[in-house]
């Protein structure tokens, strides 16, 4: 059994036309009016499929393919929405191979003995709503429901108002429930694969993660007759960290990644000293002690940061996840799939979270990588071949052969 | 003859109300609706004290008081816009003492040969609209009336559409015109006449500005799975500049100063390496040699920088003012002012711009300054005190009544 290359090929122009930017890439910040119109596009095809959809507290959409027993479904899944200026595969990609891999089943009339169901998280990337995958976490208990409705974007409305306003507020419970195994297709987002050569990564897990907000205040004043022995710069303090935030990893370990990627400047006019800076930093390594070792060095950075420059600071590590190593027997399909495909792999561990990490929680579950041009990913430039595609689309379909018999 | 403190005080916290933040700040960006109420108030104002009031094609507001002889105006004025956050002295005070110098005139029934006027500038903070004073810019000759009306805010919105917008496009012509001399009272923005215990500075000159816009492009990629060694990031490179500007004064001169007020950073949120960095360098001094050696310093700092981080950059120098020297007869007059009314004071330079930096260019000018709580200014804790404001408002209608005769 093979999916259409075409008609996958189809859905994945036609979807990302959906908030589209003039240079090929895509802005579809989660519950935007572009996510909303991702989010009708992908229930119509569903349906058009024959799935029973059905919207949960937090959004996230299901569409299940009946069963011939009544058992726990199979889910594949991914998300919608993107980053600012973000690529076109990141998220919607392992939505349309699982439903390519759907309409392959039907396609073949083909029937399996657990249901399985295609699965969109809310609020993936954490680009508009913090912290990342927060529909996923509500789902497996991580997160309190409460807290994800409160999550405020930078112009202050609410998570469950923006929900509500674009028709995805569902009555379903957003809770742990039942399922057979989760299975997501995604770009690796690093350069593995494609220098390899390889067309698909057997992910067997998740690095720790963890994820600081830092708040410098100093004294706002004008730009020109304020003598340089009496500022109390909070630009000059951050960028004291950013450059310490870079040699981190230098000091921990070699597979360790840190990034300053916000920094918010108040008032960020040009003739006046900075008065206020919020940051985020960014830690990442396959080893948990490594990250504590991170922060511990980060604490010390910031503290002499902002002593060197008279100004205080409120240092947030405010969401930390430990790796996250995926089922061994959904790893193992994995591998068996790309196998008996005679596709080009090999084991990978992910650098960046995914609703996955969450899912592992409640079910067994995994991963299939697919490679990025370049290594790039969250930008315009965003892109993976179409052979790589049809390789990591068909060993999903082989996966979700294989478990949900 | 004496202002009158009770009814200056009254205005001074009238005006301050519009625009008022919680904490007792301002924030009455240029060409805002705060801005129009802030416009409306002042001319109702000038309208009851009997003053004619025309409005130019930069939206630049003018009262005159009629002289006995046919001559050119005495003006007097400061602005009213401020920045985000700012005080409620910064422009205001200047406006609002020129008011009360001239119902003064009225309450004595004085006559002057020259005629006084009132002035009030568009946009003198810069902080909506780039450059700074661009309205008395336009006024002296040295901004193109077609470039100041096409200056942009952050949202793209044109200066001239918003002074339609606001009711304050006039129709007279911002071209030089035979002045007396323009006077302007001010805030020091700085600490010297604080520490000093005095109540007035006699402005002898504005220093050097430059201005530059700094532009860093690196790669734009995932935080997790992008390795250190590949990174080009945009933020790095601007941590470095900032880090190098704050040690250029030390390099230069001991009355230098520096600073990195604005920083913008894309796409700003905490899992994607920043792409692009876009930040401002202020450099003043005394001397124009000094910053023509810090713009050449700065050169070499952000090649160096775009160099190590392996990222691109554009360095504009896009704004430069020479020092400006005021005019002896003013200088003069405003120390026979203070002198005459028993004021304790001192000769002071001015580290801030201020619209008189252009006036100077067609008309003979000077300021005077009053004293700055702590030093402090675009800040919510800009604060003057009433009785320093009296000398200050009483030391204006001196030199106005000397030089109006």
């Amino acid at each position: 059994m093979r999916i259409d290359r075409k008609r996958l090929e189809h859905s994945i122009e036609e979807l990302g036309r959906i908030g589209e930017t003039p240079n090929g890439g895509l802005t579809r910040l989660a519950l935007t009016d572009g996510d909303k119109r991702a989010r009708d596009q992908t229930v119509a095809w569903m349906k058009a499929a024959g799935l029973r959809v059905s919207v949960d507290r937090m959004g996230n959409i299901f569409g299940e393919r009946a069963g011939s027993e009544p058992l726990p479904p199979l889910m594949m899944g991914s998300h919608v929405d993107s980053v600012p200026t973000g690529g076109k595969y990141d998220g919607q990609l392992g939505v349309l191979c699982a439903l390519e891999a759907i309409r392959t089943l039907n396609d073949e009339r083909a029937r399996t003995r657990h249901p399985v169901t295609l699965a969109i998280f809310t609020n993936e990337e954490g680009a508009r709503f913090q912290p990342a995958m927060i529909a996923s976490g509500v789902m497996a208990g991580k997160i309190a429901l409460e807290d994800a409705y409160n999550a405020r974007d930078r112009n202050g409305i609410r998570l469950v108002d923006e929900l509500e306003r674009i028709g995805y507020l569902g009555s379903e419970p957003c809770v742990p429930r039942p399922i057979r195994a989760y299975l997501e297709l995604h770009i690796e987002q690093g350069p593995l694969l494609e220098e390899e050569g390889r067309s698909v990564g057997v992910v067997e897990g998740i690095v720790a993660i963890a994820w600081s907000r830092l708040t410098f205040t100093g004294v706002q004043d004008h730009a020109g007759p304020t003598p340089m022995r009496v500022r109390r710069d909070a630009v000059v303090a951050a960028a004291d960290v950013v450059r310490a935030v870079r040699a981190i990893p230098a000091r921990v370990g070699p597979e360790m990644v840190a990034t300053v990627g916000r920094l918010d400047v108040s008032p960020n006019i040009t003739n006046a000293i900075p008065g206020r800076v919020v940051m985020s930093v960014d830690v990442r390594d396959p080893k948990e002690e490594n990250v504590t070792r991170a922060l511990g060095l980060l604490d010390q950075v910031v503290k002499d940061a902002a002593a060197s420059e008279g100004v205080s600071y409120e240092l947030e590590h405010y969401w930390r996840v430990p790796p996250t190593p995926f089922h061994p027997e959904v790893v193992g399909a994995v591998e068996r799939a790309a196998q008996s495909l005679g596709v080009r792999y090999r084991r990978i561990l992910s650098g960046a979270g995914h609703d996955a990490q969450y899912m592992a929680a409640i079910c067994p579950t995994g991963m299939i990588f697919v490679p990025s041009r370049n290594g790039r990913s969250h930008c315009e430039e965003e892109f993976t071949p179409m052979d790589d595609i049809e390789h990591g689309a068909n060993t999903l379909l082989h996966v979700l052969l294989d478990l949900a018999q």
